[in-house]
């Protein structure tokens, strides 16, 4: 009897996975892994030239949106049934082999295979191999610590209402803001808001090809940056004392 | 000329570490390390093993504390004195070769290595490489995704004062106490008033040898664990959607 094994994938620089991802990835028989249709998948590019020439590939395309809002019931029950439908076609091939499922950043930290993982439970073994989160890759990109001594670090989707992005921009020390894209300019003026515009920075593509670091008053708010992130980085509340 | 690399552990199982990481440390000619003085050290102990046989290594002993609180000036004196004495040796050895310092979890979330980092601007190259943060092994330990969907997560240290911890547990959806041990107590207290104690996991030594996962509830309150952190996991504000 197989196991499925969720291998995070990391930040996006093949590099920066861990020995145990690299190693189940190297030697799946069988890889699976999301993406939109007619894309090739940032999950899959990260692992190019690791798999085993062997492997055979499950590309998992999400529904197709085109006809229907993100958050409209049909679209809700369309993304069910895809969950649904894959959970089912890999707890088959896990009956008889480790089946390796990719996903960026950590597994668990706003991850997809969660969808997944709550259908698989009780009926194949499971296996999560953490990651290195997206954020953590974007924060090092800027070479300066993210947090030190007591700081307060608020992780927040940029599709939250603007006033409560005010409310925890304004709490915490330091600060990262995710799904950003389209909803960039409602970060920004959260941001002014907060006071704490002249010290954000836009991460996109961090530790990938590609990758831009610019101060967020910088950059043209018709832009809708990519695989991008913005960070405040905190001050210290204090010192920092050794433990 | 050298350079210092940091090179960020992860969370304490040595396959958790990353591919770059592994690399720097097993090729490495120096290898410089943060412990307590009379301690193996958390850092050394995890790359038991892989160090290349020739490597000279570099204890960086913290200085003692018996005699003076964590906080009053003598000894932020003296971890200043600490820090700038570590600089100048890491600068010296990297005039000629490498020296890699190793740094538990990720070295810019609340790492020490910073204090040496700002100390080498300008005098050496550095490169820091990432790690997995603790946290981010202490949720997997729980096999729960920790956030989805919009969740919004705060990352406490258990030294803050007992109203700006409940402030900030009411008002977040996924939440991270690190720097417990002997300030669990307060940590309880807090959760207890913002409503979320019965939702609170500690989880000692994650991905480590004895590793422990308990209901906070269920944890002795004489209890001062160690290389501890306390979880609360989000439950998605609205399901999450494909982007």
């Amino acid at each position: 009897m197989g196991r499925v094994i969720c291998a995070g994938l990391g930040p996006g620089d093949p590099d920066l996975m861990t020995l145990k991802a690299a190693r189940a990835i190297g030697t799946a028989k069988h890889v699976a892994y999301f993406r939109k249709e007619g894309r090739a998948g940032q999950a899959r590019r990260i692992v190019e030239g690791m798999l085993n020439p062997g492997a055979i590939e499950y590309p998992m395309e999400y529904p197709v949106t085109t006809e229907l809002p993100f958050d409209s019931p049909g679209y809700i029950d369309a993304l069910a049934h895809f969950y649904d439908n894959w959970a089912n076609r890999l707890a088959t091939l896990a009956a008889t082999d480790d089946v390796v499922v990719l996903c960026e950043g950590d597994p668990f930290f706003y991850g997809s295979f969660m969808h997944l993982h709550s259908r698989l439970q009780g009926r194949v073994p499971v296996e999560v191999i953490p990651g290195i989160t997206g954020m953590t890759g974007c924060w090092n990109a800027t070479d300066t610590p993210i947090t030190w001594g007591d700081d307060v670090l608020t992780v927040l989707m940029g599709t939250l209402p603007e006033d409560d992005l005010v409310r925890h921009m304004s709490d915490a020390d330091a600060l990262v803001v995710m799904k950003t894209g389209r909803n960039l300019p409602r970060v920004r003026r959260a941001l002014e808001r907060a006071g704490r515009l002249h010290d954000a920075w836009l991460v996109e593509r961090g530790t990938m090809p590609g990758q831009r670091i610019a101060r967020l008053t910088e950059v043209d708010p018709q832009d809708v940056p990519y695989f991008a992130i913005v960070l405040v980085h905190g001050h210290g509340r204090r010192p920092e004392i050794a433990e």
